[in-house]
């Protein structure tokens, strides 16, 4: 941990140079939309010529979805201290159905703005917060189911489209000038396409309109698998510092979202420096600041308490909050007889609500007046699956499909007030029985977006749950989960540090893939297919490069074979200079032109004649050796 | 690494400290079978009593599947000059059926016995080889089929019953004595069922006569799930003793089989000394060193080079051999349009000889010659698959079923001779097309067992293998492939060192015990349910000791919270004294035992009332914030 002190924060520009050093063999571009101010970034590769012994060829650069927003930009100067550029201001501004306040609506807010203890850490620049106006319903979602293609949209259609929009087709059309690609090519992701998966309620644009910084995304199975990772500093360790550095480090290794969930010291100050320097959406659990609001004893939590908390945390800009809803009194004692009980931190402070005053869960009975928030700031639901297994024994139990049940009647309400949701799901569940968690879903929740954690596919790991969810989280990627939380090393043992959050990214970055290649995601295989043909022609920059890691692709290879020259060597560690497969390849392209692919057909016809021979003769003629 | 120097193997133990350090919490037993010699080791982790919070209990020392020999063992010398002790010696000298030779058939192994130059290298107590008497047939699957169950079928039917059969059936009986248990317990493996399964091909039990220092165990699809770890020295670094380490290492963390792929210098020796330390079966590819016996010059091998070779290594004991009798000449030429062409290193030499020569392979051609070596030993088959894709693009293609199906037909020759036979699996294949891939191994060969690489779901991840390949392990394990050959993180980039083999080791591991808990094999969630106990009741130890990797799991929690108080703590890192999930779980238990859990459904049922009034109430009610 290259930890900078919090008070250092608006000194300096704040962040190591490890998180911020360029990406190797690749640059920041931008690809224009409809309107000046719409430009959608992507990170691309430069890729080598195809070496003689290959037959000559010149390898097009390769676009590739960046998350890593301005900090990989070396034209930018990072300052955590001044914030991103608030990229969709002016979207916002000309829509006209939402003001700025003259102060913060939470008396928590206004507090800790002036509180003279505060100052060492309190992000100076803070904006004051937008609304709706009175009356307006200002959510992606609302907009869709009226017709209207927003900005945001447009956005992630050219963002999604990555490669076949980006480079693919300028360089098609520098070839073929005139001719017109657009619709041609295979499965282009259109801005309307965009707008009708939002209405259906079948994907979900997180972009709060108080975190204008955020480069819009977007979750949904009908586009690429997202994934999220878990920051957050506890009352045992961390600093605001630490979290704004390992929010800017996650993105860089591809972090689709990032969730603060914090729980320490100075949860309201760590999530504005980490708002106001995040290019992605930003989730949190507002149950969890809540309940430090009241020293920690979950029977003190009130909707009052509760309330307040989802509107400071709005007005700070959150892009989607996970709501507890599901864990409805009744439920409770269904997990009594499980293995591991409630594992969820959010559904056990609920649980242990419900019982202490044995009422209904106050957020299932507020509901409603929570859709009002969350209109009012477009805040997207990620309604929290707090009766989760927490161990092979307890998947798919009573208590879990409970609760999905009732996160699908939730869902109904959400859409009536054009609010976007998600659906959190698990955890821990074997191979076998994740299909049924899919199926499950899409099926009570309308189709509503997937949000899973793992699954972890065995609980006897530790150490190595970033691989026992790995497996999972491809499986339920392919059966259409849109979103997956990230599982670092040390799940279930400690707080993860820089290393364990970049391993548990490129795990997931690996699902993600994994997931979008078996369902046939467009264009997904072309990444696959640019490394394998760069590994072939033993492109070694150009392999580590085209990984989701090229710094460690480039370390491992450089620990078997340091020299440099072996960066360009026609051969590898595994088979070394004498004999290589690969360039046996080449003997067998030259013998299929020279006897013509098809002579196979005639070679395979005459050596039949040999396998019938073989399968004549006896067991008896070779008995001795 | 800790490399010992190749002349001090002789002088000392030879094993560094690391390899045979004691695994933290648990002892090695044995579980008696039907005669004295017959005792299968068991590794048994000592459990602590659950905590008076959650009621306090004994819970029971849990047995493991052991695969790490006497290295463990503190009551074992190691004397790596002196090899293991011969397990098995006596079983196979009573059968009769063999008999030990005056000297070894190969010249190669003569000359290799008396050079001078090889004094400082060679391992000075090699026993003189067994080989069938003339005319016999001494393969286990002979045996099976003759109905003769041998020691080695009942060794591994207890070995696969593991702890149901070891542990908690001497259990119950003590607190039911007089009780029989043996057939009540759920899903116990019977020597008749290892028999049987043998008999019919569907699993191999690989133990080569002249490796009686071998601990017997199963491959097939109705037991365990099995891996393998790749090991041996390469042209281009490692020595002898840096290999021997590297099996002992390997077996330490969990690799059933181990194979010794060296193609550098003194591959004769290094074998001598890896088998004769190797409580595992040990598989290698003998056309890598027929290769080395030729100069490299795949054009100038011959039948009888490689039939020599045979001899050569059936006679040092090597378990399974790798034949690439599949690569046959009309499926050369369908490699010629793909990504990655011909990636297998055995595939690509007979590719090339094939070329070379315009004739069929060799290996194709004299199947039944090395038939009859393979059962003078009782050498297995593992048909290698030469034409298997080495990228996503170029996954179950034309090449690929090509040689599939002739392996199938090579398995019905192999079972002929009653010679024990797998068949090797890809490689890399995105998930959606894995299944077919196990579908079309079983039908055509016939249910033999699968021992595939990976495979891969991705490309795009290099110095993340063992990651995207675990996906694919776990995935065909689950649909009947009975072993997975580990691939560790430095894949594509150069040769594992110890820490990278441990990696793909515990990748592995995982992948296995997922697909045996999605198989639902007998007994194999009781470690996922023990742990998971464990891991609720705070019992950080036994959390610890029931992982996989029991050191790495202590050091990542010490990493957060290194006081030894907090091994007991009764709360975790993630939440922190103050608030504990698990804490609250109890409070849920003792209030459904007050309750009564079925007052559940009467609650649920007046709850119901609350969800109706929610749906009938209208969208506008909440509108402002």
């Amino acid at each position: 941990m290259n930890a900078v002190p919090t008070a250092l924060l608006r000194e300096t520009a704040g962040l190591s140079a490890t998180v911020t050093r360029p990406i190797p063999g690749s640059r920041k571009v931008h690809v224009a939309g409809s309107r000046a101010d719409l430009r959608v970034p992507m990170r691309e590769i430069a890729l080598a010529d195809t070496p003689s012994m290959f037959g000559v060829e010149r390898n097009a650069p390769f676009a590739v979805y960046d998350t890593s927003g301005p900090y990989t930009d070396p034209a930018y100067a990072v300052d955590l201290a001044a914030g991103l550029p608030a990229l969709r201001a002016h979207w916002i501004e000309e829509r006209a159905d939402s003001e700025r306040l003259v102060d913060f609506t939470s008396p928590f807010t206004r507090r800790h703005a002036h509180a003279a203890q505060l100052a060492d850490v309190r992000f100076t620049h803070i904006p004051k917060p937008r609304r709706a106006k009175n009356g307006a319903n200002i959510t992606q979602m609302h907009y869709a189911r009226r017709g209207i293609i927003t900005p945001e949209m447009e956005f992630v259609a050219i963002r999604e489209n990555q490669r076949l929009e980006a480079i693919h087709e300028a360089h098609l059309r520098k070839q073929h000038p005139g001719q017109s690609f657009g619709a041609s090519l295979p499965g282009r992701i259109t801005p309307e396409f965009v707008r009708e998966e939002i209405a259906r309620g079948r994907a979900i644009l997180p972009c709060n309109i108080n975190h204008p910084e955020s480069e819009p995304m977007i979750i949904g199975r009908n586009f690429l698998v997202k994934i999220n990772a878990n920051i957050g500093n506890s009352a045992l360790m961390s600093s605001i510092a630490e979290e704004v550095e390992k929010m800017v480090w996650a993105i860089r290794w591809g972090a689709d979202t990032v969730m603060d969930l914090s729980t320490g010291r100075h949860i309201h100050e760590t999530r504005e420096w980490i708002l106001r320097n995040a290019p992605v959406p930003i989730g949190t659990v507002p149950i969890y600041q809540a309940l430090e609001k009241v020293g920690g004893i979950a029977e003190d939590l009130s909707w009052e308490i509760f309330r307040d908390t989802l509107i400071e945390q709005a007005e700070q800009g959150v892009d989607y909050f996970t709501i507890h809803a599901g864990v409805r009194l009744p439920f409770v004692p269904l997990t009594a007889r499980r293995v591991t009980g409630i594992v969820s931190r959010g559904g056990s402070i609920m649980a242990k609500w419900c019982l202490a005053h044995h009422r209904e869960n106050f957020l299932y009975e507020h509901f409603e007046d929570i859709c009002a928030i969350m209109k009012a700031y477009d805040v997207a639901f990620s309604l929290g699956d707090g009766l989760r297994p927490g161990s092979i024994a307890d998947a798919n139990d009573a208590a879990q499909f409970a609760e999905l049940d009732t996160l699908g009647e939730l869902t109904q309400i959400a859409w009536k007030h054009d609010v976007q949701t998600m659906i959190e799901g698990p955890g821990h569940v074997p191979m076998h029985l994740i299909k049924e968690n899919m199926d499950r879903q899409l099926e009570k929740c309308g189709q509503a977006p997937f949000y899973t954690l793992g699954p972890l596919t065995t609980d006897i790991a530790p150490g190595y749950d970033h691989i026992t969810s790995a497996i999972g989280a491809a499986m339920i990627g392919w059966f259409g989960t849109a979103m997956l939380c990230y599982v670092t090393p040390k799940e279930h043992l400690g707080l993860p540090d820089k290393n364990d959050v970049r391993e548990g990214i490129i795990a997931y970055k690996i699902a993600a893939h994994a997931a979008d290649l078996a369902k046939g995601h467009p264009g997904a295989q072309a990444r696959d297919n640019a490394l394998s043909k760069a590994r072939f022609e033993f492109r070694w920059d150009d392999q580590f490069n085209l990984g989701l890691d090229p710094e460690k692709a480039k370390e491992f290879h450089d620990e078997t074979l340091p020299k440099d020259a072996h960066k360009s060597a026609h051969f590898c560690s595994m088979c070394g200079p004498k004999f290589c497969s690969m360039k046996i390849t080449q003997d067998v392209r030259d013998y299929a032109q020279e006897h013509g692919i098809d002579a196979t057909t005639a070679l395979q016809q005459g050596m039949q004649d040999k396998a019938d021979e073989f399968r004549k003769t006896g067991t008896d003629i070779y008995r001795t050796v």
